[in-house]
């Protein structure tokens, strides 16, 4: 397993690999590595001869009073699993070697980001976007694997990739989740035992409004209505946003039909979490 | 020659050249072919074992009430030229296949396009550098070949083709100028005859700025009243701008010193022409 550093060095690496006819896969990640980012490795391990794992914490998608500074930085831990889980390399850049003086380009999808996290992260997806982008001219994927608990964040992704002709296959993966039902992210870590019990919520309320959905409840209001009460029962949880949207624009939907994502923004003291679910109705 | 509309045929032949070992050179225009994109086209052909230009009349890059529904459209000429200048593929796709329906991403380079064209056409460069990047991911080229003419347009490209690190050259060839000076554009057909002869203000007056700086002359404002009052004199023609900026940042300089760009819009009538010379200093 090699760390990598220099976007020149990378270059040279998967130059190698296509040279030897292997297919190469791409897992962007911040870090902090969970289950989640393992499977994703699992999946990309499987699927192509050349496996890169990134570790960027990416400032440009982090707003003004955001946790960018305090966000778990372990790339001694993140490098000692990716090792065990059969990982060859770690690309983990610098901020300098990504955004060096004069950098001046952004990319915006537009309308699917206005809503849900894009609401309260205005220029969050922007950020995510441009940095996959580079990612993606830098390690030129074939497959890239983003997890679902990110559900709008891959979505967006998934257009950016389709509207630039990007040759990448984008990968959404099921969430993992801990054994209580908790969607597993790096930001659990900030959680007290108290706003960790707590949390739960958000994956119970999803599965409730799952079997509502599946027993015929159609209207959407009605669906946040009772995810909005549900939540509102728990005295530690703040309720950021909780929507029922098509997959394609990511728009508010009336009534319920076709690929169907719930998702919900949660905070907990001063830890912000996200969970949802896609259905087929 | 053969023209494509398909963006996934042109892949086809791009991937074909590619196993064959081949370079992949891209000129990418608007049409309506004059000698200044024959000489990209030759430069290609030079360089690269596969040469596409492309001829795409982008939607994105016109504002409101400019002159993209009058833009001239000769593909059959173009298609004459091109084939009679030994190129081998033209890529025209149509809009449909470019900006299909939920079309949602744009890439925006920030600072270097505030100034000069971008003051006066607010959305354009935002609409070039998306297309760019889509032919860009499209045809996959090692090379790729822009006339200094639209020296804004060119130094954006390079800044987002570096910023978002696509493995693309991009080359700036010299401006191709009629044998009066008036340097070669499609928009120059929209000009009646004695606009026509009225333009050459542009490159006169550029070129007696080159004598001035050559000359000693440094400071930016005095060279700016230069162009102002020379101008002014020629009675069809109205100042857009006159810029003196630096080619990294596309900043008015104050003093002139390092690479410098010395840059005219200007109005004949309905018809607005841009022309400039870069400067060694």
């Amino acid at each position: 397993m090699e760390i990598i550093r220099e976007i020149s060095l990378l270059r040279a690496r998967v130059k190698e690999a296509r040279s030897q006819g292997k297919l190469v896969g791409l897992v962007p990640t911040m870090g902090c590595l969970h289950q989640g980012h393992l499977a994703l490795l699992d999946k990309a391990k499987a699927e192509n001869g050349l496996t890169i794992l990134s570790i960027f914490v990416n400032p440009i998608q982090f707003g003004v009073g955001e946790d960018y500074e305090e966000y778990p930085r372990h790339l001694e831990s993140d490098a000692t699993q990716v090792e065990k889980a059969g990982g060859q390399i770690i690309f983990a850049p610098t901020v300098k070697e990504m955004y060096p003086q004069g950098y001046a380009t952004y990319i915006d999808v537009e309308r699917l980001t206005a809503g849900l996290c894009g609401a309260s992260r205005p220029h969050h997806f922007r950020g995510v976007t441009t940095v996959v982008a580079k990612l993606f001219n830098i390690a030129t994927p074939d497959n890239a694997y983003f997890g679902q608990k990110d559900a709008q964040q891959a979505l967006v992704i998934q257009r950016m990739t389709k509207d630039l002709n990007m040759n990448v296959l984008v990968h959404i993966m099921p969430t993992v989740r801990e054994a209580d039902g908790l969607a597993m992210s790096s930001r659990n870590s900030y959680l007290s035992l108290a706003e960790r019990k707590a949390a739960l919520i958000l994956s119970q309320t999803l599965k409730q409004v799952a079997e509502k959905i599946r027993g015929g409840e159609r209207d959407a209001s009605a669906i946040q209505a009772f995810i909005v009460e549900k939540i509102s029962l728990e005295p530690l949880a703040t309720i950021d946003y909780a929507a029922v949207v098509d997959t394609e624009e990511i728009r508010p939907l009336k009534e319920i039909s076709g690929r169907t994502l719930i998702a919900l923004a949660v905070r907990f003291g001063k830890t912000r979490l996200i969970d949802n679910i896609i259905l087929e109705v």
